[in-house]
């Protein structure tokens, strides 16, 4: 596997466009296309929220009942969440349009949005930004960072990443990008993610595929433990690297899953990292726990906690977070046998030891809990198994940046 | 019911005190003491925290096991927990100094700790303070006052409650106290509650009683969705009224449920409007929901959210954020069907119709957001169920006083 530069455009057949739509911000780029020359096998995972956003429940239908996918179209301002029918028609219309300008299926068109939720959107700015985005697409990073930037809110950083594998003795890449930043606790996150690959795959086989990666990357990270109703995540698969279809779960699929999960655990690293008003990533990695979803539940309890968020923004290496945390996640274990190690890219410690607090050095905790990148580390020593969750400090602009999202 | 001035000593028989011990604050008091004349049927609920601290461990085997209790010993500023054996033989030793001081048995003293976790308590500092303790204790409303004083951490104001009601021809009176503001998301909340009566009750209908009421009351609050590892509720009841003892769930049981609900939801709401940082209360009442426990839920949803507690502080009524966080809080409903009022103690506005937004006016809503009590009814249109949990807003102060919190 081979990281290479770019993101959704990095495969080849995929385009990409950004462009200034003047939906709700004004002087910025806010909507976006992804669009394949050639038909696509979709594969989605949406939102466990009841008030689903009416792109979601359009995108399901076409992820479940149309042949291909062959364009995405994105917006970024409005989420177009408890909008009703009217709602739901605009996604229609959406999709009309972008059918007839780019001359594929109206149901192979899929649609995203991203913002405020209970707003209509413009209908006619959308459609006039369908007509600019199908006019400038192009399959060039330029285009994909076009693309990424048109997509973000509250995201201070454009979040991409691509890989290159060989499958069938082709070269198969795979590339994605997302924006989210706030409402983050995906239960696949207003996370939206779309993942571009040439690989030729059974729609079956890219769907599980998809279902089967994203339970320890994106639902393992959280910003604020509100699980939006909007979270997209949508994977294209169009075949064009000329590989032999994968059609069963060989080698071939282990290479694309192993390629699959660093581009989602990339891009979910990177969500959490640009979480609202975050200063530090905070990873949590349980170790030798008795099962997969206990290291899975200890972990994701210990980033979501407000206390060690606020712990970690005030480089205050509070055991006693960590503890409580790990204690009401809904796990039973045995306090007294839990170590806590805390680390940097610099410095690692044991904070603490069966259940009780080291004789550990303040100045080094402090400085470890300083740094951009900070993980903890819990044993529990009772199994084989461990997981990974990623979070960000809880600050004074995250307060700040929701207190004040409308205006 | 007749609401009268004071907490814990306003029930025949029982004493109160609070000094300064320097435990880990200093200049201010830090140690607190409940007594009864003569000896109390105790009921308890604990943190369902699986780390819980050595006095939730230490009251356990009191409630359950000890026929009585005499004796309440709080100190704030370490909660002891996270601290072993170590931390179990320092609430031993302080239960046989109070033993001693107070001539009762050493399984009638319950102890109670509120503060950092992981800190060992300076024992030679704590029996110092269980003797000044009994030494000034009294039955007056200013040592209640003092005892309520010395449980504070971070809490702004003194919480206690306290009625009066006839029960057998006799008066009886209910009294409380609490403490908390931080790390408080009781799952029956660091909360630490007191409730003293008079009443003559039986053993097992107390702890029933308690029980049943935690529910609707403590367990419906939260701060910062963080479940403590000390959160304590105790009730003593001492029989000093003079009622029939009651020993079935007769009318007299009904009027001390009452009153104890009176008294648990004062003093739950009093913890929610005094969270860290907060600047309002805010009350969520899901009203005509299928089930109680449906109402519960998705009301403690809508409280917990970090989305709408911001929301509340920026005095901004979106609309989205309350749909959002109903809709992931577990239960399956049609979010077409859901009205949304907003309330304060002057004006009332619908915010929300049949899932989507009225067209109300915002400068009304911003008044309404910018009460000292702001209050959310969602009415579900499915049933004839209803219930209210109750959080505040997530401010600055919020994180600042979490970002530093041991030094």
């Amino acid at each position: 596997m081979r990281i290479i530069e770019g993101g959704v455009t990095a495969a080849q057949g995929f385009e990409a466009a950004g462009v200034e739509a003047a939906i709700k911000y004004q002087n910025r780029k806010d909507m976006a296309m992804l669009y394949s020359r050639v038909p696509c096998r979709a594969a989605g995972v949406f939102t466990s929220n009841v008030v689903k956003a009416a792109p979601v429940l359009w995108d399901k239908e076409v992820v479940e009942h149309s042949p291909y996918a062959q364009a995405v179209i994105v917006n970024a301002g409005i989420a177009n969440a408890c909008t009703g029918k009217q709602g739901y028609d605009c996604c229609r219309q959406t999709a009309a349009k972008a059918a007839q300008v780019l001359d594929i299926p109206e149901d192979s068109v899929l649609v995203a949005s991203t913002g405020v939720i209970g707003w209509q959107l413009p209908v006619d700015k959308i459609t006039a930004g369908v007509e600019k985005l199908a006019a400038v697409k192009a399959d060039t990073l330029e285009a994909g960072q076009a693309a990424v930037e048109a997509m973000m809110t509250t995201d201070t950083v454009p979040k991409q990443a691509a890989v290159e594998i060989e499958i069938g003795g082709k070269k198969v890449t795979v590339g994605g990008m997302c924006k989210g930043s706030g409402m983050i606790h995906p239960n696949m996150c207003t996370m939206l993610g779309f993942v571009t690959t040439d690989l030729a795959i059974s729609k079956e086989l890219l769907q599980e595929a998809l279902r089967e990666d994203v339970v320890d990357t994106f639902n393992m990270i959280s910003v604020d433990g509100d699980t939006s109703t909007n979270d997209t995540l949508i994977v294209l698969a169009n075949g064009l690297a000329g590989n032999p279809e994968i059609t069963e779960k060989n080698e071939d699929y282990d290479k694309f899953r192993e390629a699959l999960n660093y581009i989602d655990t990339t891009l979910a690293r990177k969500m959490a990292g640009d979480g609202e008003g975050a200063t530090a990533l905070f990873e949590t990695r349980v170790i030798h726990a008795a099962t997969k979803q206990e290291a899975r539940i200890l972990s994701k309890s210990v980033v979501c906690s407000s206390l060690t968020k606020a712990m970690i923004y005030g480089h205050d290496a509070n055991v006693g977070r960590i503890m409580c945390a790990l204690g009401y996640a809904g796990v039973d274990f045995d306090p007294e046998q839990v170590d806590i190690f805390c680390e940097s890219d610099e410095d690692r410690m044991q904070i603490c030891q069966n259940g009780m607090l080291t004789d550990y050095d303040e100045e080094t905790a402090t400085k470890i809990l300083s740094a951009p990148e900070v993980r903890v580390i819990v044993d529990m020593k009772r199994g084989e198994e461990s997981a990974a969750a990623w979070g960000c400090d809880l600050t004074y602009d995250y307060v700040k940046i929701n207190a004040d999202y409308r205006s």
